[in-house]
């Protein structure tokens, strides 16, 4: 069964949900009727029961040392995607404060955001990129954000346009940075104690989809009245371990898989990062040494090393591209429907062969379609 | 491994997460590293793919076939479990309509929901069993609520103190039923045209922690106020088929998993409610004929078919009990910490040998300690 299960699996680049570290597939078959020493399937057995708090412990703790997260901050399990983020963030820092909050516009999923901020306080634009096509973001050095600001929020990868922030914006330290690293948490180190919350949902890098992972920093807790809704308060998880309600256990479970992933086969997040400028290289290097054949979407210096986002000379070409790489067994390439073109998403887990046979590929089809 | 698995698998009695039908876990193992067609896990894929939308669908289309939902309702698979509802309900619900809603607390959930509701506006209570040590539930018949009101809410089963409406509250025409059925959902065959709101996270009944299911009639859709965080309005939800946002993909593929199995396997919510029926009656038979060593919890009229709650004469009694049982692979019986005794979750998917290894446990526990 498996032997055949893996021959038919494709190079899968999915923007999201995404490919998933075969070996973790693997581990989570062997152990589905019934996960060691607890005579059920992880998915049957209590959140509270102790084998699940260890393995919930276990997941917090191994995010904890690969991210190098300090103390001061809390590490939370959720449920509701980016979607809920971006209302649980203003709803606990921006509410009643009386004070805005500053967003950098720079794609589809912080123009969301801002649309769901907006809703619970003043919302300033640090940026818009949106007459620029959302290909750029805003130069390094550029002010942002006010010193008396509720915060500064950030999407740190668009993954449909393709656009990265290669480091952390400008920001004062009296203002907390708030940042959606849904596309590319845990694809590269971060310097945490810049920031106020940095969150992501688990379905490009960390896991399925159902589990989302909010690191804030303790005092950021307080912020929050008594009177959200209990779900939305970061303070009620945060006071619970996360398990204020039931958490998506199954969820978080592969979590700590994924994490364990990164750690003990991987090399941590250094590793990564570097596994994943060879990946992104490899395909931006095809793209510029097509003669125009291939056009990427963004700027060179906000070229996203999780989404490779690029134009062929006509739609025609674009579908043809699609259906001849499927057909190669390099799957999902077809770009987000609002902005079409191809997208390749090349998350941590997407091996190395998937991207060198992805770049074969384009180079054959530009020479033989050019 | 398969077989060695299986035979390691105890009869767990968890509350929830709970037990899930041996046949779903090995099609989702078989299924795990290629979902057939997909060339990927089901975990991998893009929820707006061509093969998860199906999934997705089948699972909506089977579920409204089973609990045979009429047309003018919507079926959504949403994230945040039970707790996200009881903000939820309110919120789109109660929130700024001048009216008051009302509540039957019978238990420790509808006390939670009750909690979240008073964060949303003017609540009243219908009933509250806490006098009564949440051992009853109000009298048929009995009058609840008054026309007015924007609605009536209940929990249909009490999973820590093991009480169960066995029939719909008595609610005028005019106030919208609603009702928390986590616990009993897909248990038994329901008049979903005397519902506003029937929902349920899945754990206990329906797959696995991470997906609640709400079936809403689709005229109280429109009463949500536009400023509510998008995630909680359930307009958002319903107008893009429950994918306003990435659903929890693999926890809404289990649930369409178990739909199936219910219906092609078990044949149907009544085949379901007369096993159920069997199974606990076979253990409030013990309960009954144990000369008082057994003392159940809740009043006879008022007794769940999913959570079968008891005490022993002594807390060593009590102890003894949870430990030799869990040595004979009967496991997870021990009582909420909020209550103590002992708790046996029936659900679906515990087979009825379980309950009849449970039952003759009992009875020599009981000859062996009396």
């Amino acid at each position: 069964m498996n032997a055949n299960a893996v021959e038919q699996r494709v190079f899968n680049f999915s923007a999201g949900p995404a490919t998933i570290p075969l070996s973790v597939l693997q581990q989570v078959q062997e152990e589905l009727l019934c996960y060691p020493g607890a005579g059920a399937s992880v998915m049957e057995i209590s959140h509270r029961s102790k084998i699940f708090t260890e393995i919930a412990a276990d997941a917090e703790l191994t995010l904890r040392n690969l991210m190098a997260v300090p103390d001061d901050y809390a590490i939370l399990f959720l449920q509701g995607g980016s979607a809920l983020q971006f209302s649980m963030v203003p709803a606990n820092l921006l509410k009643g404060t009386g004070k805005s909050a500053s967003y950098l516009v720079t794609g589809s999923w912080s123009k969301k955001a801002i649309a769901e901020a907006k809703k619970e306080g003043e919302v300033t634009l640090g940026f818009d990129g949106s007459d620029g096509n959302f290909c750029d973001l805003p130069t390094a050095g550029s002010q942002l954000v006010s010193e008396e600001a509720a915060y500064l929020y950030y999407c740190s990868n668009e993954t449909i346009q393709g656009v990265q922030f290669q480091s952390e914006p400008n920001c004062p330290d009296s203002v907390p940075l708030v940042c959606d690293a849904s596309s590319d948490f845990l694809s590269r180190p971060l310097p945490i104690d810049q920031y106020g919350i940095l969150y992501a949902c688990a379905q490009k890098n960390a896991g399925p989809a159902g589990v989302t992972v909010v690191v804030i920093r303790k005092d950021l807790l307080e912020r929050a009245d008594d009177s959200l809704p209990g779900y939305l308060n970061y303070r009620n998880h945060a006071s619970a371990d996360s398990m204020w309600n039931t958490p998506p256990t199954f969820a978080v479970y592969m979590l700590g898989k994924i994490a364990h992933w990164l750690q003990d086969e991987i090399g941590g997040l250094k590793a990564i990062e570097s596994l994943n400028c060879s990946k992104a290289s490899l395909l931006y290097e095809t793209i510029d040494s097509s003669d125009s054949f291939y056009r990427g979407h963004a700027q060179n210096d906000c070229r996203s090393k999780m989404n490779v986002t690029f134009n062929l000379p006509s739609d025609q070409l674009q579908a043809k591209f699609i259906s001849e790489a499927a057909s190669q067994g390099l799957d999902s390439l077809k770009g987000h429907r609002s902005v079409g073109g191809i997208r390749a998403s090349i998350y941590n887990a997407m091996p190395l062969e998937g991207v060198t046979t992805l770049a074969s590929f384009m180079t054959d089809f530009a020479n033989a379609n050019r």
